[in-house]
This record gives structure tokens, C-alpha cells and sequence, in this order.
């Protein structure tokens, strides 16, 4: 029996799951619960605990360490399973988490006279702070008429890269100067792993504008945003940027004796945890959608070709497997809209959703804008908000409930035939994450109101078995592991029994309620009313 | 000391209150609670008990009656008051409530042939089973250019009088036949209580399309709607039309026996609930409107001139104060709408009040058209349903709730400005009913969105104080009632000391509020978009 290691960074913890090379069988998980946690208060500073502004979000790089260190050798020990057995290690990881560094790896955060600043620690991906950046960096981009525009949806989110490394030069210039390296997470991880720096294409492509064709953004437009910004490509990043399932290199002395693991073995690249979910609920080309559904929701799709689709996050050539393009879009809020009503009207979600099943569709006779959380695809605006409208007096909860979920459902069918009128055929639908397998009523609301087919991944740790499958392809078969990640997704990658099919009954009163719904989207989203963003001034107090 | 009996009649009771002449003073109260209720499911004869198609809602004649027997006798021994003390008696009603009886005025439900008949009983105000008649009424009355059709905003409700009686027509004409008289259930009591049959200006004018200048809609009108219902009038109805506060008569002998009262004590002409609260606010004349805020909200305004104001209820001459006329609008839903909120969230009014209490206009992000139950005025649409817009994940119970309460302020604003554009003005308000009492808050905001200082009626009976008014104008002076109902208002109507005054800061940020408010209210109410009437289409599988 051969065994890959897949290790899943996730905002509180770090999963790692090992896995039989040949069936995919999950031989055990072992959790480290980050000492630190999410850092948005204070500085873990014993001494002082620095405090931190409103939409600030830190993590720890030493509990990236202490994950290594901790769960590893625990999860051998529990498997059983022999360090020479595993053939390969991969890792996923929140994105964009980033940090900077000396050139020799080491945390600004770690050194006496920075560990006070909080510009010197991890900026988690919810790290919120670095909205002015992104306006900038949005609007000198339209104004040079930036190539890369275009395919994030002509914006770029205040939770990327630039936008937090500018943050770092905007407010504290000292520390940007000492930082020899800005890196993500999950690079500055494998680079622990395997004592040598390289950086993944999934993650810079989809949260720095990079692109196999052009690279990153030239520094005349970096020198735009301030002149001492120029060259932050050349002088903090640079690198070769490999593609998912390459190998980073072999596990270092240091790192072989944090987690018991052999001295050699195959690193991947890393990877993004949506991302490297892909391959492992079986997709490994076009015309199926994978859906990570969770709080949010995220949509990837692989391509042949270029295509330009409206309000993508990003379209990534190898950024999700080698040889294609790959196309990221995503509603900002699924789970916790539906949370949200719970909290609000009290009950669970089993109660509601009981109720909720009861009924036809269009029974209710409401209709929601899915919008809490703004909306990421395809209208690229987070300053949107909820609508719903129908209601009477004898209007219920459950009813309501009903309705949000078919409200996220007809986002999903918004942004399927946003690929499909760029040619970008969804022929089926794949879904993972934490809601499918708790929620068969919303999986089947799903199926009706995209007319598609959905199918379910087998696997619940779908980024730490995708990570692992990486981990088996840095491998190679000759080592016990595989050398395509078609051929890992064969053998290690499965879906579950449930499948959902589109009901014919359903689907007609459905496409009358999607009319309604597209119709006060556009109205609602596309500027004809600007309520919402109204709204937003007047409570702002603008 | 001279008194006043009111009596207001109810959805499921008789209130009796006896008044004191000379200060309005309230010197007791009983209260009979109908034996059969709401008749809504099966009629009360025990043998059988004919079931009722959904949307009807009846009464029992008979409970009127026992209201008379039972409440005044214990109200008289309660409070110690002399029979001969009781210089007049009024009552008020709600309306249109009415009934068929034959010509000495024995309800046909009383008949041994007709008694399992449902169309035989009375016919309560919420009795909405006669919507098809509603939509003949207006549609032929549109196509013939009716004059009176622009009275009533363009449009009469299923609940009124002809709708009730052609409904009797269409769907038992054998009744119909023996129905000798057609009659609103407040002037059937006040026969019972004179001996002769009378009707009043009041139900007439805003429920059954009289005015004191054209009277009934022409015979040619009702042949078109159906050839046996040409005399509906000359036939059925007719009589006398009393304007408020005239004397119909004087107490019977029969109903001096069931009272304890003196025969031939003055019995007033009767009064719709509504309307008979007005000078029980002190309002006697133009320029002060009238809020009768419960699960629903009236608005009564007199005014010199006839004028066209968009989306009135009616507007009748002499139908509130001699003199004067009364224009009557509202919104189908107040009271109701807070109190779904509180049933779909949990909680008490009382804990969302104090939490929304607590924020500042605009805060929350939030607004809402507040069609829960369809707009009276000024859209007169019972297919409009309610919106609700600009939530995110930290969007709070307490905020919607805040949110709602502004947005039926919202409508009363409207309605305001609808007055004030006919020339119409509105210098301040006075408020009663069921609500002012209880929510200081919620006054805070309709002053605040008003514009207006909002005053509260001393009484919590206003209904049945402006009936006792007019029990005592109908008895006059030199018996020691009132001559006219100004004098009686001066000396029994009283505000209570809660002043509501607009705070200046708040009204700046609603007014931004209103105007987003009007523009929602136009598209979503006035055609330009549909989805209300879509989604309700849908519901019902059309």
C-alpha cells in the first residue's frame, strides 16, 4: 500500500488526510487547531497585544509550523501507515493569505523590533483593511487600459495580493522595506517543507494577475500606483511559478524530522483550496462545473480555450490543471444567507428545511435577490444587497427559506449561462464542500433550477484528497503514486450514490420565476436602480 | 349629571359606554361578546351546520340584539346611572355589514325555510367572497363613465354593499327574491331600537355609492350589472338618508324593556366605527387629519370643497360631519404587519420596539414597501405585495421591524401629500385606535416621517365616544345633551398628553428615505414593474 499526504490550511486549522494511492481510500485525518487562531483583535503579543483596526484579519505563520509538526506525526501514528510508504505530500491552502519575509524565509513577524507591527504578520484572505489599495489599484488599471483586466471581471478584490502589499508600503513603509519577500501562505509553507522558495501558479494567477502569456503586470503600471511600488515583482516575488501538481521539491532534513516523514519525499506545488478540489471530485477536463458549496460558493470550470466570461473572479491558463484554462466565479453568500434567516427567525435548518420541502414551487409566491453578501458573479459588486418581495401576512418562515435557496439557485444559473454564452459548455454539475451531503433539498433545487444534473463528490475532505492526488503526481507512478492527475483522479477520486436529476414539473415553473428573477437582477444590478447602493450612503451617513 | 350611551358595535362584540355630558368623562363600560362570533366555517344551527366556501365571513343578527339586552342592563347597574340620566343614545358599526330581512325587518336568517341558507345571514365587513360582483361593479361602471367611479379612487371594494347584494343575486336568487329589504346591520339595530327603519349618510356615502347631491348610482347602472337588479334601490332600499348626529328616533318600548333605558329616549342616526371616532379626537373641522391606527390604518380628513384626490376609500358629503365632507382613505395593513414580524421572528413587540428603538434612521440599510395586505391608498391594489430590500448577513430582527414600522409611515406620508396636492391641507394629525397608546416609538416615526406633530385622542373608546357624541347632539341642549357635535366635542372630546413632535435631524434622513420609498412605490405600484402580480399569478398556477 502507498499513501499520499494531502494537508488542508484552513482559516482555524490545519486537516491532514492520508491517502491509498490506488482506490483513494481515506486511512485517517489528523487536526491541528491553530494555536492563534484568526487574529483580529490584538497582537498575540503577550506582552502588550498590540490591537488592530476594524477589518483587520491576522493569522500566525508559526502555526502553518506547529500543523507540521503536530498532526503529521499524529495521523502516522493513528494510521499505522510507514513514513516510507508515503510516496508524496501536497498542501491547499486559504488564498490569498500572504506574509512578508527575509530573504532567507524568515516571518518579519518573528523579529523583535517588527513583532509589534501588525503590518509584519500573516494578512488572512478575509483581511478586509486594504480596500482603498484595491480602489486604486482598479482604477489606475481601467485608466492604463490593463490587459489583465479583463479577466478578472474589471475588478480586483481587496482580499488579493497587491492590494495587501500596497496596504503594507501605504501604511507602514519601514516594514515593507525590510520585507525581502512578499509570499503566499502556502508557497512560504512548501518553501518550510522543502527549505528552497518557488511559488504556484494557481494562487498567483488567480489572486495576482499573473498569466503564463504576460506574467504579472509590467512595473510602469506598479509605478503608477507609487513609484516606490515599482518593482515589487522583481525585487519581493519573482520566482518560477510552477503549475498544480509539478514538483516543488523533496521534503528537507528539518521538515522530515517536524512531521516523521522521510527526508525526500515528493513536495507538490502548492494550491488553493477551491482549486485543488477540482480534480478531486473527479473532473479533470471541460463541460462539467465543479460547485465548492459552503458559505459561499465557488464555481470553477476548465477550458480549452481563452474566452472572456462575464464577471469571472479569474480565468487561469494551468491554474487549475495543466494544459487548460481555468475559469473561477463565485456568489458570495450560500450557507450563510441560509444561516442568516436561521439566526434570525430562530429554529434549525433541519425544521425549515422540512417545511420547506413541503412546498411546490412558486407556492410561496416570493422571490429573493441572493445578495446579502454582495455579489461576486457576475455583477462583480459588493456594495449590493438582499432583496425580497412577495410577501403577505400569511408569508412563513420555511417559505422564506425556500426562497433564499432558490435565490442562490438562480445565481448558479446566472453564472452557468454566462459560460455558456462564451462558449464554455456545463454539460453537469459536480458539487463538494460542506452543504451537499447535510442538505438533499437544496442539492434537488439546484438541479431543478439549472436544468442540470448534479453530482455529488464521494469524498467530505475533497481540498486535502485533491492536495493529496497533487502529492501522488509529485510522486510519479514509479514511486507509487501517479503520473497525471487524469490518472490519479481515475484511481483516487469518486462520487457519492446521490445524484440529483432535474424535474421536468419543477424546472417549467422555475424558468418563470429565473425570468423574474434575471429581470430585477439587471434592474437591481446593472445601475437602472441604485437602491442598494443608496441604501449604503445613507447609512453610511454619505 | 346627564350622560350618553355609546355603543360600538364590533368583529366579535358589543361595547357599551356610557359618557358623562358636561366633561366627556367616561363613567363605565360592558361588554358583550357575540355567542356566535365570527360565523367563518359552519353556520350556528345546530341540526346541520352548512359548511362555508373559503373567504366568507358571517353574523348572527340575534347577537346584536343580545349586545342590546345584556350589556346596557349590566352597564346601567355598574355604574349607578339613572335611566332617566340617559339623554341620548348612539351607536357605531363596522361596515359594510349587512343583511336581507323582509319588510317589517325580520332577518331572513331567522325564517325556519331560509335559516340554513348562508346567504340568508349577515354579511360581516370581512366577508370577501363577493370579488367577482367587485370586479362587474367597477368594470361596468368603467365602461359606462360612471361619475361617481372617480369618488372611490377608481374602484369599489368586494366588501361593500352592492357587491355583498349581487352576490346574493348571482348566487342565490331565490333569497334574493324574499330579501324585501337590503340593509347595513347598523341601521337594521337602530330600527330595532326605534321601531322604524332609517339609514344613515355615512355607510351610505362611503359604502354603497350614495351622495347627498346625485344619490344612488341610476337604475340603468344596476340593469347593465344584471336586469334583476335594476331596482335594487327603489325596491330593497331607499328611505330616508340621515346625516351623522340627526335623530332616527326614539327608543321603542320593546327596546326600552331589553335596556332597562326610557322609552323614547333619542336614539342618532348610525355611524361606521371609523368615522364616528373623528370628533372623538376633537376634530370638528378641515386641516387636522384623523389616524384610526389598528391592524390596518385610516385616514379621515374634512374638507370645504369637493376634490379629487388620488386613491381614496370615498369621499362624501355629510359623511363624517354635517357640513363638511369627509374624505376616507387608509392602508390595508399596520398593526397586522408588525405582528407577522413578530410571529416569523419570535420575540414580543415590546423586546423589537425597545432594540429599534435604539437606532438611528437609516442605519440599518433597509427599506420596505409595506404591501404585506395589498395598498388601499392611493394605488387601491389588493395584488400588491410586500418588499424588502438591502439586507447583509448582519441585518437584524429588530432593524426589519424598524424598518417596517417606517415604511407604513412611509404610505401615510403619501397619503398626505395626496391630500395636500388637491388643496387639502394637512396642518397636523391626531391619532387613535388600538396602537397610539402602546408605542411611543412608533408615533416618534410617523411625526418624524409626517413632518407633522402628531397629537393622541384622550380616549381609548373613540368609537364609541363620537357614537355617545351623537347620542347627545341627537338628544340636544335643553335635555342636556348638544346641540351641534362641535359643542359636544369641546366638551367630551380630549387629547391625551403625548405630543408627538418631529425630530429635525431624523426627518432630514427620512426624507432621503421617502424619496427612495416613492420611487419603489411607483415602479413596483403604478405598472412599470410587475412582478408582484407575476409571482401572485404563479402562486395561484395561472
Amino acid at each position: 500500500m502507498k499513501a499520499a499526504l494531502g494537508i488542508d490550511y484552513g482559516t482555524e486549522s490545519a486537516r491532514a488526510v492520508l491517502v491509498d494511492c490506488e482506490d483513494g481510500g481515506e486511512l485517517g485525518e489528523s487536526v491541528y487547531a491553530d494555536a492563534n487562531g484568526v487574529i483580529d483583535e490584538r497582537l498575540p503579543t503577550p506582552d502588550d497585544g498590540i490591537e488592530l483596526e476594524p477589518d483587520w484579519a491576522l493569522q500566525d505563520p508559526d502555526d502553518y509550523v506547529r500543523g507540521l509538526k503536530e498532526a503529521v506525526p499524529r495521523l502516522l501514528a493513528e494510521t499505522g501507515v510507514q513514513a516510507e510508504d508515503v510516496v508524496g505530500v501536497g498542501i491547499d491552502f486559504t488564498s490569498c493569505t500572504m506574509l512578508p519575509t527575509l530573504a532567507d524565509g524568515t516571518p518579519l513577524c518573528r523579529l523583535d523590533d517588527l513583532r509589534h507591527e501588525p503590518h509584519a504578520w500573516v494578512k488572512l484572505w478575509k483581511h478586509h483593511a486594504a480596500q482603498p489599495e484595491a480602489d486604486r489599484i482598479n482604477a489606475v488599471a481601467a485608466e492604463r487600459g490593463e490587459a489583465w483586466l479583463p479577466r478578472y471581471g474589471g475588478k480586483i478584490s481587496s482580499e488579493w495580493f497587491f492590494a495587501k502589499a500596497l496596504q503594507i508600503l501605504d501604511e507602514a513603509p519601514a516594514v515593507y522595506v525590510r520585507a525581502e519577500r512578499l509570499i503566499e501562505a502556502c508557497d512560504w509553507t512548501v518553501w518550510q517543507m522543502t527549505g528552497a522558495e518557488t511559488r504556484n501558479a494557481c494562487a498567483a494567477g488567480y489572486k495576482a494577475m499573473w498569466s503564463k502569456r504576460d506574467g504579472f503586470p509590467p512595473a510602469t503600471y506598479f509605478a503608477t500606483l507609487d513609484p516606490r511600488f515599482a518593482h515589487v515583482v522583481d525585487e519581493r516575488m519573482s520566482g518560477t511559478l510552477l503549475p498544480p501538481g509539478a514538483r516543488a521539491g523533496g521534503l528537507c532534513e528539518r521538515a522530515a524530522a517536524w512531521t516523521g516523514l522521510r527526508a525526500g519525499t515528493p513536495v507538490a506545488a502548492a494550491n488553493v483550496d477551491f482549486h485543488a478540489s477540482v480534480p478531486a471530485t473527479t473532473v479533470t477536463g471541460p463541460g462539467t462545473l465543479v460547485m465548492i458549496m459552503g458559505t459561499s460558493n465557488g464555481h470553477l470550470l476548465l477550458g480549452e480555450e481563452l474566452a472572456y466570461v462575464e464577471g469571472m473572479c479569474g480565468v487561469v491558463e494551468d491554474g487549475i490543471l495543466p494544459g487548460y484554462y481555468g475559469y473561477e466565479a463565485g456568489q458570495s453568500g450560500l450557507g450563510d444567507i441560509y444561516a442568516w434567516l436561521v439566526r434570525t427567525v430562530g429554529g434549525s435548518h433541519d425544521a425549515l428545511a422540512a417545511e420547506a420541502a413541503r412546498l411546490r414551487p412558486g407556492e410561496s409566491g416570493l422571490l429573493a435577490l441572493d445578495w446579502w453578501n454582495g455579489n461576486r458573479s457576475v455583477l462583480v459588486d459588493a456594495d449590493l444587497r438582499g432583496l425580497l418581495v412577495g410577501m403577505t401576512l400569511a408569508t412563513t418562515a420555511p417559505e422564506i427559506y425556500r426562497t433564499l435557496i432558490e435565490a442562490t439557485a438562480f445565481g448558479t444559473r446566472v453564472i452557468v449561462e454566462g459560460f455558456e454564452r462564451a462558449e464554455l459548455p456545463v454539460g453537469g454539475i459536480v458539487a463538494c464542500g460542506g452543504m451537499p451531503d447535510r442538505n438533499p433539498f437544496l442539492m434537488q433545487v439546484f438541479a431543478d433550477v439549472t436544468g442540470r444534473k448534479i453530482a455529488v463528490a464521494g469524498s467530505r475532505q475533497a481540498p486535502a484528497l485533491g492536495a493529496a492526488m497533487f502529492g501522488a503526481v509529485a510522486a510519479g507512478a514509479a514511486a507509487g503514486g501517479h503520473d497525471s492527475i487524469d490518472d490519479a483522479a481515475r484511481a483516487m477520486a469518486h462520487l457519492s450514490d446521490a445524484t440529483y436529476v432535474p424535474n421536468a414539473a419543477h424546472r417549467e415553473v422555475y424558468d418563470r420565476l429565473y425570468a423574474e428573477y434575471v429581470r430585477l437582477h439587471d434592474l437591481f444590478g446593472r445601475g437602472g436602480d441604485d437602491v442598494m447602493r443608496t441604501l449604503k450612503r445613507i447609512q453610511l451617513g454619505a
